[in-house]
Parts: structure tokens; C-alpha cells; sequence
């Protein structure tokens, strides 16, 4: 599968599904996230093959969602680390995970809590500018400043 | 690739991927949110196979997604429709649209707007109980009530 299928979609969705859109890349982000930075570290913990974590990790490195380093204990290892763009993952991770807790059946395998209070985080919500929350029904798309001829003509007021 | 995969993860990212994880999924949830119904919209929105699309519609269907019914307007066609399971991905949508306008170079194409006042919605935050914004490394991750052994021994306090 060409790994730029949805490079001509004018849809940041579909962008961003490109570079994390692979059934394993947000578990590896997932990972980071719990503190994981080696190569063996995301294969013990995802169950992954090589092979396969090489090229997730290599796409994801040319994505600038992680950067690759020498680690700093032993100079023949490598360690991977999020940087800003990865790290602006945190919402997506997020929600998936919410939407996973309520929606999957079970209880929720972990709690994302504040590190300063101990307390869990709020269930995300989409807000409108003063602040209420907006369910999909409360929103509606207008073109943006990026907006292609496909997206004006599909969002023109009929 | 099996669709369950990911059923042995003790995790609700994993399983959220095992639902929407698929890359042509959340474009479709994403057409179903711009008001598409029926298979040929999808289809010709999204410039899908059709085997491909019958594909992951029936598995929305199996999943809860998407709820089938005849169309109202010709009982020889389908339409499809969001579930409240469905609607309920409307945060992992702008999530992703938000990330990928940030980081996905070039403007957005398109806005999301509150209906009622027609203003810009807000950035997507995830918020501590009190109200403050959290980025990844301000949160810190604890067994939840579903934790399973796996989950309590890589969270055990060192």
C-alpha cells in the first residue's frame, strides 16, 4: 500500500492519516509516550517484528514525529524520542483512548491523571469559542485559507 | 491483515484502532460528518474501490459505526447513518484535522465552525479537573479499573 495514498485529498484528516494513519504507528507514539525509547523496548512491548518496526520508525523519523538519536549510554544504540509534532499527538491519543474507554465495552485499562494533583484528566470536548461544548451535530464546515476548487464547489450554500 | 489484531492489547488505543484504524475509516466517518449517506456518495467522494468501501461499511456496521437502513426515498437503496458510537469519534476527527493543519504545512481547507454563531471552534485541549491545559508531559498514566496483570506490573512504581 503506497504509503502517500491520500497525498491528493485537500483534508488535513487525510494528511494526517498519512503519516499516522499505519495500524502500529500510534501505538509506537502510545509507547513513547509511556516512556519507551529503544528499538528492543517498543518490540517487547508491542510484539512487532522487526521488520516492521524498522519501517514504521524509519517513516515516522522521515515524518519528523520522532527524532533519532545515539543514546547516550551506549554509543552503538539508537533512541527515539518525540519531538513538538509527535508530542502534538497527545490530543489524538486522547482521544482515541476516551472514545476506546466508553465505547469498547470493559473498564478502562489505565487512568490518565494530572501529574501535579493526582487527579484524572477531563473527558476532551470540543468547545465552541466561549466555551460550550459542541457535539458533531453543533458544527458545521466552511472552506478554509487552504481550500482547493473541490472544496469551495462540495461547501458552496445550496 | 486480521481485523482483530489488536484484541490482546489490554489498551483502549488499541482497540479505538481496531475499530477506526483502518485508513479509509475515519475518511469515511469523516464524509458521514460532511452529510454523506449513501454508498455512491462515499464512493465518489472518496474514490473508493467499491469492494474496498462494501468492505469497511459492513465492517462499521458489525462495529456499531454506522447503523444500515433502506433509504426513505428508494427502498431499492441503502443509506447509512452515524450510531451515537459514531458520532462519539468527532473528537478523534478534529484531533486529527487540527494536527494535520498545524503540522502538515500549507493553510487549512477547511474551517469548523460553530453552527449557531458561526465562529471558528476552539483548539482541542486536554484539560486537567480544574480547567488548566495539559501537554504529554504533564500527565502521568495509572492502572485504571480495567488494568489487567500486564498493565499493573509496567505501572508499578519503581
Amino acid at each position: 500500500m503506497s504509503r502517500k495514498r491520500f497525498d491528493n485529498f485537500n483534508c488535513s484528516i487525510a494528511k494526517s492519516l498519512n503519516q499516522v494513519g499505519d495500524w502500529w504507528t500510534l501505538l509506537i507514539v502510545r509507547e513513547a509516550f509511556f516512556g519507551v525509547s529503544s528499538f528492543s523496548g517498543f518490540q517487547k512491548n508491542l510484539g512487532i517484528a522487526k521488520n516492521i518496526l524498522t519501517d514504521r520508525l524509519d517513516k515516522l523519523v522521515a515524518d519528523e514525529v520522532f527524532e533519532k538519536d545515539i543514546c547516550a549510554d551506549d554509543s552503538r544504540r539508537y533512541e527515539y524520542a518525540l519531538t513538538d509534532k509527535g508530542r502534538a499527538l497527545f490530543p489524538v491519543l486522547v482521544a482515541l483512548m476516551q472514545w476506546g474507554d466508553k465505547w469498547s465495552g470493559g473498564e478502562p485499562p489505565v487512568n490518565l491523571r494530572d501529574k501535579k494533583t493526582g487527579k484524572k484528566i477531563q473527558k476532551l470536548k470540543v468547545m465552541s469559542k466561549d466555551g460550550a461544548p459542541l457535539k458533531m451535530d453543533d458544527v458545521t464546515v466552511s472552506p478554509g485559507s487552504g481550500a482547493d476548487m473541490s472544496i469551495h464547489t462540495r461547501l458552496k450554500p445550496k
